[in-house]
């Protein structure tokens, strides 16, 4: 005998799980549609210099790498960014830009699985390239926004800063060689406190007036309203300017799209990578602060830079959808609580198989979903088991002279004629 | 520069290829729920003795197999019934049975590519297990059924002929011992032919005679109704047993049920593989005899053996997608012509980028697919190859005085306050 073991950071995934994410996707693809993205699909497997350029980084360690039986150094993708840029790059001139795409897929990281975190996990990615306007901005940011209200996600709020914007801040003090390492430490605010930030960015800057000025430019959002936040950033990053603009002007688009109060301006999101360039964003659901950031993005110059020399700018965000499933499960999601595998459970008693094929495939055709119980001669307990582990509300049993539907969670039976008509109205939506 | 190649075997789905794709398996998905079916999920990697057993076989070459960074043996799914064997051991008593599940996922296998043959590609498996009857054996019969209606297929035919009758055949001329070799010999007949399959079945049996009744075995549906072939198999079998008792059966099923007609007994079926123990199937495209049976299983006896004591007796069948929506593709199947990733098209012409992004949630919220033109300054030229080349069939453009939409096939404008109703009308469905 073989042990039936996953490896570690690698799990199953059982119909309770499956049937809820399933759900989700589709309602995130039905969104993403409504928008005219387009789905698009990459190799699982490339070549690891395509993943990961000519040096490698950080994520070098966290991949999934080995030659294949021909020799060739190949490598799992470890996110859905990088073949989406290798795939613009050799597919430019047949797709055209501007282009949208959505892709919703696995990914793979070889790194230590801790709570929640799995070496395999579902990704869903969403950019518009090949447009720098507030236009394609907003079209992004209202995406999310359909998003959420799809999904039936009530209290949350995204955060959007510019890194334009911070950037224009630092080269007034004289900081821009000192970027990426002080967009890391604001990076951690929430992580680590104010207090603890204002330690780093002195260390990083040399200067305790720097790191308080800093802080000062990060926690400016505090209290204010967006365009009050807007107007004391613009001041500290040296009067108005095209990146005040576009924020000024994708606010204008979303007060008349009527969701500007779902966002707020917040000075210290700044996405850690060196990628982004102008608006940024993260999205906190204000029932589970503690989880993080639920779908993040955020507009980039170049996004191919690495296979081709035609420049690619774009605009896009990442929902972590494992993340995104677990906190709908701890916020009481009614996409996730019913899990039935089934509306109706039909059980063949009194040897009436084909009647209960036939009446099955009466109800199936009214849309409901129908299975029907595959051993004639179990006990009425193991049809009730049954219906319970698949979560199946209704019961179908055969009589002498017909049949009869019970409503498992009441345990009523439904009279007459209208029996099937209540289940339909019940469970075809 | 990197070169953005994808690997040898590997390819990029675009969205004309990722969106009638979506749509299938949506579609199959729709029909596989309606039957009570559930969908799992299982890792892509998995320990390689857990996916090839202690052994290993023929596939051993064949698969993506490597040493993770802990030293682990691990390999990639070359399918999705291994990983399905060992998910019921591990889950078993968790899941309980009958048990029916779907998976549709990709596969990764490292044989040569060929002409639509794939080093990944997407698998479609369903199940029944738990169950050893004619009502289970019909459940997967009528599901086949029912998907082939919703993919709008209509020419096509399931072959059908049972293992056990085969082996009571086979045991009466006493060749019991060489069966593995006569099965994987008379499943190349489509292949190679009969006079080929008699010439193979002399040399493996010895005798020109028992080559003669063999083929005069797996020939005997021809021209024959399903009845008589089975009343000819069933006698030379050596008359009635459980195996044809249980043909008969379903085939009664089949005919109540209204769906009889598209099933023929063909005992030249055998599926080559050892793992096959009653009914057996595969499925051709009338129109496309050559591309070989797009959905093909059956019944087997034991499905986890390797990894836990409980026998699980199942019925299943497995769907090639690539090739199914290969086949779909050149039947000129509607659901592959349809590839539009939107079907209006809206230009913020005259700088109405507001207005734009606020007709498109309306139209949004009416069923249809919107997208917004990013370029607001791009010549009429260019917006019309986007609207080309992304397959929209309607273009939404703003005046001075209000909007106008027009047909891009007709190149006609639409008039008056029902335009929008017209379009909705057209494509919300």
């Amino acid at each position: 005998m073989i042990d039936p073991v996953v490896l570690k950071g690698f799990r199953d995934s059982l119909p309770k799980d499956e049937i809820p994410k399933k759900k989700i996707i589709r309602k995130l693809e039905d969104v993403f549609s409504s928008y005219g993205f387009a789905p698009i699909d990459t190799p699982v497997l490339e070549y690891t210099e395509v993943l990961l350029g000519k040096g490698g980084g950080e994520t070098d360690k966290q991949i999934f790498r080995f030659k294949d039986n021909g020799g060739r150094d190949v490598a799992m993708r470890f996110d859905l960014t990088v073949p989406f840029a290798r795939f613009m790059a050799a597919h430019h001139s047949e797709i055209g830009v501007p282009f949208r795409r959505y892709h919703i897929s696995k990914v793979w990281r070889g790194e230590n699985p801790q709570k929640g975190r799995y070496r395999e996990f579902m990704q869903c990615d969403f950019d518009i390239v090949g447009a720098d306007n507030a236009l394609s901005d907003t079209e992004i940011l209202s995406m999310m926004h359909a998003s959420f209200a799809a999904l039936g996600i009530e209290r949350y709020r995204f955060h959007v800063s510019h890194r334009g914007l911070f950037s224009l801040f630092l080269s007034r003090l004289s900081l821009e060689d000192k970027q990426i390492d002080i967009l890391r430490t604001v990076d951690k605010l929430r992580k680590i406190g104010e207090e603890e930030v204002k330690k780093l960015l002195c260390e990083i800057t040399g200067s305790a007036e720097n790191a308080e000025s800093i802080v000062s430019y990060i926690t400016a959002g505090e209290g204010k309203t967006f365009i009050e936040t807007l107007e004391t950033l613009e001041k500290l990053s040296g009067g108005e300017s095209e990146h005040s603009a576009r924020m000024r002007e994708i606010y204008t688009n979303l007060e008349k799209l009527g969701i500007a109060d779902c966002f707020e301006f917040d000075p210290s999101i700044t996405r850690g990578l060196d990628y982004y360039t102008g608006i940024v964003y993260e999205t906190f659901l204000t029932d589970l602060p503690a989880i993080g950031s639920v779908c993040s993005g955020g507009r980039y110059n170049d996004l191919a830079s690495l296979y081709m020399k035609e420049k690619t700018p774009g605009v896009g965000a990442s929902i972590g959808l494992d993340r995104l499933l677990a906190a709908l499960e701890e916020l009481g999601s009614p996409l996730l609580s019913d899990t039935a595998v089934a509306d109706v459970l039909v059980v063949p008693s009194e040897r009436k198989e084909t009647e209960a094929m036939m009446v099955s495939s009466s109800l199936r055709a009214k849309g409901l979903r129908v299975s029907v119980y595959l051993l004639p001669d179990a006990k009425m307990k193991k049809i009730y088991q049954a219906a319970e582990s698949g979560e199946i509300p209704y019961l179908l049993t055969f009589s002498e002279t017909g049949f009869a539907i019970k409503d498992l969670r009441t345990r009523e039976a439904l009279q007459g004629d209208e029996a099937i008509e209540t289940v339909v109205k019940d469970r075809v939506h």
